[in-house]
């Protein structure tokens, strides 16, 4: 079943409400003088169609709508995704899902869901959705899996009802965060930590041989085409060089005060040379150790001298902290996770952003006082997907800031960073179909 | 849960998936030479949302797709939900979505979503969303709930998967046609009965002492506004009136060859002597029997004499026939259903539908031999809500006209019938809150 | 000089400094609180470009306008040139741009010209367009040539400031009318002849053998193509036939109440018989006179004959007066025109049109009592250029009506007709050039 | 009369000609194969109105256009412009419309005027254009008019078809250069005497106390309000702080090669000292003299003084040079008017921009070797309006280039530079009236 837990459907549903709730508001007489060019929330779907980024709707005549550019992010960009994971019970996301603020009033007022009246019946479209699934490992194993966001363009973590609920349940609880240090685990500490009042004792760090050879310069992946040649020969100089991305993954575990793992995702074509490279200088740099799993082949035996590794440093002591106070000035903040986590000089505020920055400060700190959730590639430590390994000399620019105050953090856009993806000229969906008789999919993989 | 049953949720993100199809292929190149302006086949969203339902998408520049306008249609409007009431099996609905046009090419020939090499994907989307969802009533009886497409704009009927699976397990079988004799039973004889090879035994027909009073010229019902005070007062002749159109919902199921029960759905303020005349007037008109009932009040014991009315009903002989041959033409079909189950004088098919229908013939008999979906207003036996009681001396304009090839019918638009609501000016959903501690719904109803 | 008399040239700026002011206006706060959706000003160009036909402007955020449908009208469909046209004087061309009406605003009053502080300066930019231009003809003969309304989307006569100038000059003025007797001279009796208190003492109706023919219904002329044979090759029967369109040419003149004479406007493939048959039909239903002219050929002395028949007739007593009074309601000053003038059985108005009849009856008889500008093609007395000869048993579509208040008329839309045309796949622009060493223009005809 | 010479109508004209073509060719097939998204060439219209910036066009369905985004500039921002006031004859002028790039195929070559098949017919609307205007000055000296190419958007010169015609008549021709030195005469050295194969003998440089003192930082201009106090009261400080702006003036000539005269338009509130001032500075920093001028008050015999040392300095030996070869990469070309003229650090080339400068490399040097035309504010040496005086360590921007091929040289938008300005919120034209009984103009001053 492709819609899984429907918690996307809820999320999509529950956002357009709020949209066709905004541009009915404007269309009957905009009682409340919302600013139809201040808007900030767009629509959302569930799929891939860039022709959806930027559109104008409202056309056709008086009964329909007021014209306005606007668009389509892609679903699990949205904020609602971000308060379902974010939200510590039915009361907390009832609340979040009322603070959502969707653009100003033309005297510069902000305005919420709550003010349109509209946070009643998303919180009643949500409220199965809070429910965490429960799925099953094929092992047998349980597992939770709970909301969406993905950890480039979103905060990137799983739910923290599902971390409170399975915290009931187990001795140790491992939840995942989006890509990699830069990404989801920086948002996991200074963001998920700060609302759901948990702290993780130890982090996993995942690398595998192939993505540091390319960190190392060799090499390049291209969707669609067989892994090049490169990848698979054995090249210890590149797996050296690529590894300082890693180190900077494991300085910045550091910087939150916890002690980190690194697991060796292992493939066939791995070299044992290799792997000890990778080993020794993970260590070296401050892991607390650096395993090699290969569950990939043998399941959960395959895994087993990792959790032991994991166990061992989840017991070491550790004094967890967060990055940033949230009364620093958003422009330090922004500041502050560029050059500590991403290595970067500094900061670059555009215009757009820039102007902003501004309003929230003037509508004060109940919308400055927030964490902030960057939205950057996922394929560099930087804004910019060329630059591999660990990039140095180099200023981040700030595009633009959402106050996403419902899910209680400012959103930034580094770069040209997309919140709605676009299918390749030969989409993979042209590929799968289904065996009628058995009923069984195929094409998929 | 207000998702209820995921059908809508499963339909609207395959039929999306086409629509990003289309537009990705008209920017990668555009193979087929698909005509842009051809393309009928839009997006759907399951709010109502009319902003949407003029827009201009792909702006923006080269990477960010091909300009050009379309629209939203509601979701119970697509194809996709159409098929799913109509498919007979998993093979069949994965060729039904092959089946379905979204327009033609530049030089005039169809284009499929097989073509686009999306129906595959789409099946898959959808396997889940065939098997009937099982629920109980609010006496644990069981009941199917399966697909929703409206009687007015689509076709009104629930799936025949459902019905097929009802049979091997019931005596009886009833299933709903949405509104009136007029619409989702006119096209459950013609379209649903044509693909599932089944056929009634006897109609239900429900009435309501106060609609047949509004057709009978008395009282008007805002949305939002309490009853007005003359469709609660006895008014016998404004009821006798109102039957005129009672008596046309009888007619019509003799054209079809099979007998009908009137169900007299009954409120505490009806009188005595309004539902005799409804009785009188319903068994007079070539009703077998009206009956009254209150299992709004008593639950199934309140339904139980018609119960056993319409189990009589079942057991008289019947002689089931379609209204027109597939092979008539188009303008004929439509006629026929406009004269013979609305009462008109005939249709106007304005240029936009004559240019499609002169198309489809050209195409072939695969385009044209198909039975007629028409989307006309419920609130009246035309196709002006205007027109109360049985109209008389009225031409139906036939405004647009679409080949649902994978539904099986084509998808006439009569009068200034719309395919994406609007929400009023004070939206029911502002009233609509959930109780955090209990986490009970408020202001649904 | 193509760009000749400069006219063209200030009404389209005039124009559009008023379009300009319009949007302005929105942005900068709307404080007359006009409705965006019910501005009928267009912009205008002097170019065929139907890719201006229907727009959006106003894009690209806040300081850059309010997102609008609209669109460009061909600059001779500006009320601005029927202004011109129509102005007696300088105060009264400064009066009737001040009355233009661009739209109302949101409950509904008239928004003029005026009301938008722009009338002055439209005005300086018209003063010295509101002189006449002299010309010459190739026989060094004087002639005005003013302003340039199209017979068929406007009102299709020379300016009245013209006419003035020239009766001071001259015994006999001839004044052009555009098109047919159904057009041009329509509106010159019932509109201008009502502005400029002046009538006629006779018309000139032109034919030619060619165009008789193809109303009887033979040869077709596709631009761009060489004449079709059928129309050169003598043909009396089709050329009989064809007179009947001319006929009610001369019924239309007797209508108000003056004589008329038929040019026949000979070209060297004309046989005698065919022009004779014309004479003979034209004076049997009524012409004064019926008289060869070549002066295609001979220059002025190709039509001394007919100048002598104009002369005589217009010596013969004459009793001039309107179709229809002032007075009379919209509905049926259209219904005189298109019952008594084309032929037709009525008219059939609607929605768009009787919506605005409607708000032109609330805003009081200052926008009723107004003669009607019908907006028509030239290739039939009916609203379809596929009815030749004279039609019978249609019905004439009103689509749309606007007030041109300071025009002076309201100005109906027939059918299809547009207001701003399209070049076809070949311009005829692409063979025009200009010889750089002689400065001669080529490819012009 | 306010069309005073017809260029910019026939000039609106013929450009808005070429854009009609360009659609046209879009919706008749396309043959050519241009991409829309290509497409640099705008629409025109000589009126401010910032609705018409940003635009879609060819929306209504498949007769309408193909739909793309566009826009429209000001008049005296067109290319078409640019070329009347470069083309030294008809032959020049008629090949220069021929070589306009309007954007290029799908497989990336350019697309000229002349490839569309319109040059021929541009040239035709232009013909007349092209002849110099003669006009008189209050003091009846002759005078030519002729083009109207601003200095900021565009390049700023009056014609060279006017200037060759006054040096067959006169001893000395004066020529203006819109704006200051770093605009209009960079331009009229490095593009016009380029094309026109002319010399100038001596520079003229305007200053006035009030635009020096606000260079020194006092006092703000704005539009619609009365002088502020501070600008028309004694400021010998100010003045001499502003005069760095005038002396980067006057170091700009020099680098040309010529000797320059300061004329100090003088006004009644100036002071003797502040004028002094001036003098000494400008003499002091390298203009041959420094003289005040005040023919505002008394005509011709006011510049008398001011004359002769024009004469004298015309007379001095000069050396005149441009400041970059033709051959220069487009950066290089950019970046030596950006430091030298400008006082710049250097230039940012935005991505836009770096993308097209690829572009017209891979086309070869016909799109290469071309002078470059700044589009900057006028109100700063630099590209930032904010920076008064002489700016130091600024990095300018280059936004985006289009290659005017037709006029003959690379056109840069540097910074927020806008080529369609917008009325202000109480336009001037609102005090413009005419008074109908004398037909004299108001409220223009």
């Amino acid at each position: 079943n492709l819609h899984l837990t429907g918690d996307n459907h809820a999320v999509s549903v529950t956002h357009n409400l709020l949209s066709a709730f905004i541009d009915n508001h404007l269309m009957h007489g905009n009682k409340m003088n919302i600013d139809p060019f201040s808007i900030t929330w767009p629509r959302v779907v569930d799929i891939s169609d860039r022709a959806l980024r930027n559109i104008i709707i409202g056309l056709g005549g008086k009964d329909q709508g007021v014209p306005r550019e606007t668009g389509f992010d892609i679903c699990v960009a949205s904020e609602v995704m971000a308060i379902l994971a974010l939200a510590t019970s039915l009361k907390d996301m009832r609340e979040r899902l009322g603070r959502i603020i969707i653009g100003s009033t033309r005297d510069g007022k902000p305005v919420s869901a709550e003010d349109l009246k509209c946070a009643g019946a998303m919180t009643v479209l949500m409220k199965d959705a809070l429910k965490p699934n429960l799925l099953q490992t094929l092992e047998n194993t349980p597992a939770f899996v709970h909301s969406g966001p993905f950890g480039n363009i979103a905060h990137g973590n799983s739910s923290i009802v599902a971390d409170q609920v399975a915290l009931k349940c187990a001795d140790f609880v491992i939840t995942e965060s989006g890509f990699g240090a830069d990404l989801g685990a920086e948002k996991f500490m200074n963001i998920k930590c700060r609302y759901s009042g948990l702290t993780p004792n130890a982090a996993v760090i995942v690398a595998t041989v192939r993505a540091l050879k390319m960190h190392g310069g060799v090499g390049k992946i291209v969707a669609g085409k067989p892994l090049p040649d490169e990848l698979v020969r054995e090249n210890i100089p590149a797996v050296e060089k690529g590894c300082e991305n890693l180190i900077q993954m494991i300085e910045n575990m550091k910087l939150f005060g916890i002690p980190s793992v690194v697991a060796i995702n292992t493939f066939h074509t791995d070299t044992r040379a290799e792997i000890e490279a990778i080993k020794t200088l993970a260590r070296e740099y401050g892991a607390e150790d650096a395993i090699e799993s290969n569950h990939w082949a043998r399941g959960g035996a395959g895994a087993e001298e990792l959790a032991e590794a994991v166990v061992a440093a989840a017991q070491k002591p550790s004094k967890f902290g967060f990055l940033y106070p949230l009364e620093a000035s958003i422009e330090e903040k922004m500041e502050t996770i560029a050059t500590k986590v991403y290595g970067a000089d500094g900061i670059d505020i555009l215009p757009v952003a820039r102007k902003k920055i501004k309003q929230f400060n003037e509508w004060g700190p109940k919308y400055t006082h927030l964490p902030i959730c960057m939205a950057k590639t996922h394929l560099s430590l930087s804004h910019d997907p060329t630059l591999l390994g660990r990039p140095r000399h180099f200023t981040v620019p700030i595009r633009d800031i959402t106050a996403s105050v419902g899910a209680g953090f400012l959103y930034a856009l580094l770069g040209d960073m997309r919140t709605m993806p676009g299918l390749p000229s030969k989409p993979a969906g042209e590929a799968v179909d289904i065996d009628v008789n058995t009923g069984k999919i195929v094409g998929l993989f």
